[in-house]
C-alpha cells in the first residue's frame, strides 16, 4: 500500500505557524529562566548505544526505545525517550570531576516508541533541569521554585504541585509498621490503587489511614500526624512543611503520601506539576541517584516539563506587526524597520498580494500604513 | 564486548557548558533573525514514513538514512538527514493552499547514516529558509540578503558566496554548443572534476573554456561572455550582474559556473557560503522545484545553514556574570538580581564553594561583589 503524500506516522506531526514558532519560543525562555539559576546547559546526542541508554533508564524506559542498527559501529542504538537518564551520564561520566552541587539544564526532542492514551504525541519537547549532588530540602526547595519560575515564563497560571513520598512503605516497613519483605511491592501497588481490601487481605492495614492522608496539604499533613506508627516520617513531614513555607504563596500544594506512578526511581520525595487548563501533567521530578563508572551512586533532584502540551492550548504565541514592503523599496529602510521590530515582506514579484501574505500593514512614503 | 561508560557511537556527541549553550543561542538568534523577514517557522517530526522522507530526498540523500521498523503502524520509518525535503513536502501538501510566495524557516536536528571527511558528526542541526513559489532573481536576492544576515547575526564574518550555474551544460547542450543526450552527464562530470582531457575525449572541447570561468565574480563573468557560443547563458550572467549589485558589498562572491557537486537538485542558480575561520562550506541553496501531490511541480528558492561548525569556532558564546548567593539569602533580593541580568547560584549547603561553582562574584550585604 502506497502512504498518501504528506501522511506522518501516528504521533508524529508537522507544527505549522504559529504554534511551531510558540514552541521555540517556549523552549528557548523557559531554559534561559533556568539558566538564570546557575543551571548550565548540555545538549547530548538524539541517539546512543542501546546498551547504555538501557543503563541509565529505568526498566519502564527501556521497553519505550526506537532501535535500530549503526552500520559505522555494528551495533544497535536507541532513539532517546528522555534526556534526564542521559543529562545523568554525563554528570557521572564527562563532569563527573567537576565541582559539586552541578547545576545542568537540557531541552530538545525526545522519541518514545508508544504514545499514552493521555498523550498522544511521540515526539515530544522536554525541558528541565538537574542540580547533582545533593537531594537535601533545600535542593528540593531549589527544584521547585526553578520549576515554578518555568512554568510562569511560559505563561502557565494556576500552578498545583502535587507533592508524594515514593518510599514511604519501605522506610515504615523497617521501623514501626512492619511488612515482610516480600509484601512490601505488593503494598506499594495497593496504596497506588487505594485498594483497601487487597491490603487488608495482605496483613497491611496498619498502612490504610494513609490512602485518607491525600488532598491540600495543610490536612493532609495533619493527618499523616494523627497515623499511629508513622513517626519514621518526621523528617519528611519536616521538608513538606518546610516546602510549604517556600512555596505555598505561590503554587497550590497538595500531598498524595501514597502515589507511586511514574516515581519508581524517585527517592525520598516526588513530584507532579499541573497548570489551569492543561489536562494531566505537565511536569514532574523529585530526588533520585546517578550511578558512576565505579557502581558509586551520587544523588540529585531535578525536574522534567514537557512543553507540547502547552503549546497546543496557544501559550507561546507571539503576535507580530507585519508590513508589506511594494518592489524597490530602500534596503536600508527594511532593515531599520526589522530593527523596529517589524517583520517585513517584501514584494518579488508585481503578483505579490500584502493582504493574501498576512500583512497588517503597507509600506508607503516610508512609514507603515494599517492595511 | 561492554561499551564504557559514557562512550558515545561515532559521529554522535555530546554538547556541554559553555558550548551547549552558544549552539541553542545561535539556532535561536538565527531563526529569530530569519523571521523578522516573513519566514514564519515550521517544526516537521524527526522521523517519518521511509517511502515519504525518500520521495522527497534526492537519490544521494535515500542512502544516507537510519531506518526502523515502527511497532504502531509496521512500517519502516526513517530519521531525517535533511529539513528541506519535508519543508517543502508541507510547502505541498499541509500549505498547499496558502497564498504564494510561501515563506518558511525551519531549524533542528537532523541525523546522516554516514559522516563525511569534513564533516565528521553525524547529527547536525540545520536551519535555513526556503521561499516557495517563485526562483525569480528577486527570490534568489532576497534568499541571498537573509542568508548573510543569518551569518551575521551568529558572527560569521569574511563571508564568501560562490555562485554556480547547475544546468549550465544542459542549457548550451540544446543550443549553440550541441551535445548529444547521451554526453550530457558526462560532460556535466568532466566540467565538474575540471578534467580537460575528459572533455576533449567527449569531443566537448566548446566546453573547455567555462573550466576557466572560476574565481572572483567580475573576471569570471567577463571571461563567460567572451565563450563564442555562451549567449544562451545572458539571462543568467544579468542575474549574477544583479546578484553583484544586491550583495556585492557586503560579501565577496565568487563564480564558479561548472561546479556541481552537491547541486544535483538544483535548477538555475545555486550558491556555497563560506565565512572566514570556518573550514569547508557552512550552507548552501539556490533554486529548485518542488513536487505536489497530483505531480505538478512548483519552482522555490532557499538556503540551508549548518550552524555545529560556528558553534565549534565558538561563535554564540555568551559571557555571563555569575553572582553566588549564601544560604539564607532573601528569595526576592535573588529575583531582582536575575532580572538584572545575573546568573544566581544559591548555596544549597554550608559546603558550597562560591569560585569553585565559577561564580564571579559573591553578594555581600545585598550586593555582589567581584571574587
Amino acid at each position: 500500500m502506497t502512504i498518501a503524500p504528506g501522511l506522518l506516522p501516528e504521533g508524529l506531526r508537522d507544527r505549522l505557524p504559529p504554534q511551531a514558532e510558540a514552541s521555540s519560543h517556549l523552549l528557548h525562555r523557559v531554559i534561559v529562566a533556568i539558566g538564570r539559576h546557575g543551571y548550565a546547559r548540555v545538549s547530548p546526542p538524539l541517539a546512543e548505544f542501546e546498551e547504555g541508554l538501557v543503563g541509565q533508564l529505568k526498566s519502564a524506559g527501556s521497553r519505550d526505545l526506537f532501535r535500530f542498527v549503526d552500520p559505522v559501529s555494528q551495533r544497535t542504538l536507541a532513539l532517546r525517550p528522555d534526556i534526564t537518564a542521559q543529562v545523568g551520564r554525563i554528570a557521572a561520566t564527562r563532569m563527573g570531576h567537576r565541582p559539586r552541587p552541578l547545576r545542568l539544564a537540557y531541552g530538545g526532542p525526545v522519541l518514545k516508541l508508544k504514545a499514552t492514551q493521555l498523550r498522544p504525541e511521540r515526539e515530544l519537547t522536554q525541558t528541565g533541569a538537574e542540580l547533582i549532588g545533593t537531594d537535601s530540602v533545600a535542593a528540593v526547595i531549589e527544584i521547585l521554585q526553578v520549576a515554578i519560575e518555568a512554568l510562569e515564563v511560559a505563561g502557565v497560571t494556576g500552578i498545583t504541585v502535587d507533592l508524594t513520598l515514593p518510599d514511604l512503605v519501605e522506610t515504615l516497613a523497617a521501623g514501626a509498621m512492619p511488612l515482610p519483605a516480600g509484601k512490601i511491592d505488593a503494598a506499594r501497588d495497593m496504596l497506588d490503587a487505594k485498594d483497601a481490601g487487597g491490603l487488608a487481605g495482605l496483613g497491611a492495614s496498619a498502612y490504610l489511614p494513609f490512602i485518607e492522608a491525600a488532598g491540600p496539604v495543610a490536612p493532609a499533613l495533619a493527618k499523616l500526624r494523627a497515623i499511629e506508627g508513622a513517626q519514621a516520617l518526621d523528617k519528611r513531614l519536616e521538608a513538606i512543611e518546610a516546602i510549604v513555607v517556600a512555596i505555598g504563596d505561590r503554587v497550590s500544594l497538595t500531598l498524595d503520601p501514597t502515589e507511586r506512578h511514574g516515581f519508581e526511581y524517585q527517592r525520598w520525595i516526588g513530584f507532579s506539576l499541573f497548570g489551569e487548563g492543561l489536562s494531566g501533567e505537565i511536569g514532574r521530578g523529585g530526588t533520585y541517584s546517578i550511578v558512576h563508572p565505579d557502581g558509586s551512586e551520587e544523588k540529585a533532584t531535578g525536574f522534567s516539563l514537557y512543553l507540547d502540551p502547552l503549546v497546543d492550548v496557544g501559550l507561546g504565541a507571539v503576535e507580530h506587526k507585519r508590513v508589506f514592503l511594494p518592489l524597490g523599496t530602500d534596503p536600508a529602510t527594511s532593515a531599520k524597520l526589522r530593527a523596529e521590530d517589524w517583520i517585513t515582506i517584501a514584494a518579488v514579484s508585481e503578483a505579490d498580494d500584502a493582504a493574501a501574505l498576512g500583512c497588517t500593514h503597507i509600506l508607503r512614503d516610508g512609514h507603515p500604513v494599517a492595511l
